[in-house]
């Protein structure tokens, strides 16, 4: 068993962890991998409820997916049960891969040890643009109130997405339209 | 058999296409589909040799890749034998999957018609935003006479790249920087 095996490669994996605190929590988080062969890897933990669950001795169950709705949902807000397919483990509707850690914070770094890990689906899909400017309007989006400027970023993205995007980027991109305000 | 089945899906699709001249011409293109579910699909082709490659009633393969690496040189050079695993249908190594088209001309468009294609792997991988920006520097790359400002662009990729990448993708960033001579 190692990472690789469960679609986590060396560098940053964005994936959707599930954790639980009172309810279940959904968040988006990098993974970052330095040897995808072995079952080590880490991630930053800033303070937010994935980190204060896991404080609190959650699992920590990461999803690797590929689905644009759920990255921009995800970011939001936490993802009800209604876009779960199996609660134990928690799977996220249509999820390629899943994969449970053993987490241990120090500092601001949650070090993870893959403990369980699954392959779902294989499902492959063409590079898309509009699918990473999705992803790249996320991130620009949980930052801007660091910068303003980030908007002009954010509606970079839109336009590759409206160009290339399918049907669910282009949910995705009103997602992010009615959460930001930045149209 | 449906354009779905090989990782073609509603959107522009960025993938490898393979021609024959008078040697084998490999290109980065943008498939358009908009039925999924269908064997129809189009591409726009600028003057280029895969463009005279199909006028002159060369065969139109694509190959879905998610190879960092491939993508770089495809868009400097024709890769050569060696980079493929197979000569007939051509099939670039580690590609997911091919699809060969018949392919008419029609203006600006290329209209394609699926005949025959084949899952190769199904490889996962989790998202990774160093991946997503090599393709971005590629297209800014291509462009790059259109508008230097593209340059910076290219620089901010760079960051994305060094950042998130793995090894493939900071192999994928040196061929851009030494191909564009922009560092």
């Amino acid at each position: 068993m190692r990472l690789r095996d469960f679609g986590l490669r060396n560098g940053i994996n964005e994936v959707i962890v599930i954790t639980k605190g009172e309810k279940l929590n959904t968040a988006p988080i990098g993974i970052i991998v330095e040897n995808e062969d072995s079952i080590f890897a880490k991630a930053k933990l800033f303070p937010s409820h994935t980190r204060s669950n896991v404080e609190k001795g959650s699992f920590f169950v990461a999803n690797v997916v590929n689905d644009a709705v759920l990255f921009a949902l995800a970011t939001f807000e936490d993802l009800n049960e209604d876009y779960f397919e199996s609660l134990d483990p928690p799977i996220l509707r249509n999820s390629l891969a899943f994969c449970e850690f053993e987490a241990k914070i120090r500092g601001p770094i949650v070090h993870l040890r893959l403990s369980k890990g699954k392959v779902l689906r294989s499902e492959i899909r063409a590079v898309n643009r509009g699918f990473n400017a999705v992803i790249e309007a996320l991130i620009f989006a949980t930052r801007l109130k660091l910068n303003p400027k980030f908007a002009e970023k954010i509606r970079d993205c839109y336009e590759i997405i409206e160009k290339c995007g399918g049907e669910k980027e282009k949910t995705a991109m009103e997602i992010i339209k009615k959460k930001t305000g930045i149209l």
